[in-house]
């Protein structure tokens, strides 16, 4: 699984993300842009905790088709994405255990 | 293949499972979701699996295509997702005696 | 080359290799479903002796496109589909002797 | 590089070649289909091969797509096809020389 | 990730890029190409880093689907193009700091 | 990458490679057919080689889908596509710098 933080995003950056997931930053540009890639299965686990985790916008970033879950995009203040990455990189050990 | 467990699914997790499967979560919110990816004719055996474990209900999570078979999910009370993906665990192997 | 023997296939199993394949269960459910998964090349070749192995019904399950063949599914008595599955898995070097 | 060898393709076998590629059996069974799967840029090699070996017709067995060479089959005479793909086999070095 | 620099790239090469990006080359041929490819997360992460260095414009050149993001094309004069490219190759690392 | 060079392409070749690119050979049967094979961002790099060498003409075999850029064919005289081959494989590393 890779996990990116990205500083004070550019416009261009935000416009990529924005183009293919259903998040939109015309009213507040976000102080930080997260990106989770991996297998399906986590995304899908890593979208759990970072939709309980607080202060932060979760979107799926789609590649060619609608349908096509490839990456997580985690949008906030920078401390509350990097804590919501923090908390995917920690939590997606435990969901093995079943 | 792999396994996971999510405890107590966030709405926004059940909403992406419902828009890619047969799943519908409308009248009751599963107390569990279980996530099984692996090979096609992984997927085949542990949908087999889960189907004649009790008290869950089994979707095939698509990706870009409808026809595409590719993840597993199994919702129900923790206690029953927790027992068929054990059940899934240990039957896979017993599949290979021919 | 994965090769899966599932005994006593559930009705949801069943309906899913219905869906993709040209199969069809509706007058007889059969009590055993073999599963082969592995190169195009090897598809063919299995699909050959398998044709050829007496007592069985043989199918590909497509992918996500109707020209795609991704799975064998062999279907038949529990006794026939495993002996099917034992000639694959004994002819498939034999068929590399050019 | 895989190549097989069928000695005489049953006819569901011949089925599934005539519907992905543009041979055509219905005037004569062959009596060996060869089948080669590779790399593109090694398929078009093969191909070239083959084209020139004697008493044998190729074909490209298409996968999910019109335009996607994945496989190619050559059938004749079993040992015509068998000294095509012994010619592809040996041959297929001899064309890294730039 | 695999980074490459084409110095005074020919019109052809300009071309394949020009249809399958948002660049435009009519009223001005750069000196220099430069192409970045990799992971999804790392383009995302690379166009954030290429956006804000000075003198180059930036492109992702499109795959087989006009959403699909595969390489990044960075065009300018030539010692702006190598140093964008140097800054990417510098800062990638950077940003798996959460 | 992938390089192979075939003397004398058979017709059938060349009416693969006519069909899945801008070339035609209509008027003249070429001498010889280079085929280089890799990932996009190389291929890139070699058409921009090709293009810079004499007495050849390059043209991009597509393959599912006509933006996809999977393989280049370099066609012309025996020793002038030889030579341009010999430039792409000495030319790729140097393109590292930056």
């Amino acid at each position: 699984m890779d996990i990116r933080l990205i500083k004070g995003p550019s416009a261009g950056t935000l416009e990529i993300v924005e183009n293919r997931s259903r998040l939109s930053f015309k009213n507040k540009r976000p102080g930080a842009l997260g990106l989770v890639q991996g297998k399906v299965v986590e995304m899908l686990c890593a979208a759990d905790i970072a939709e309980k985790a607080s202060g932060v916008e979760v979107g799926d970033v789609r590649g060619s088709c609608p349908q096509n879950l490839i990456i997580l995009a985690i949008v906030g203040e920078m401390s509350d994405v990097s804590e919501a990455l923090r908390q995917i990189q920690a939590g997606m050990d435990e969901m093995k255990n079943i």
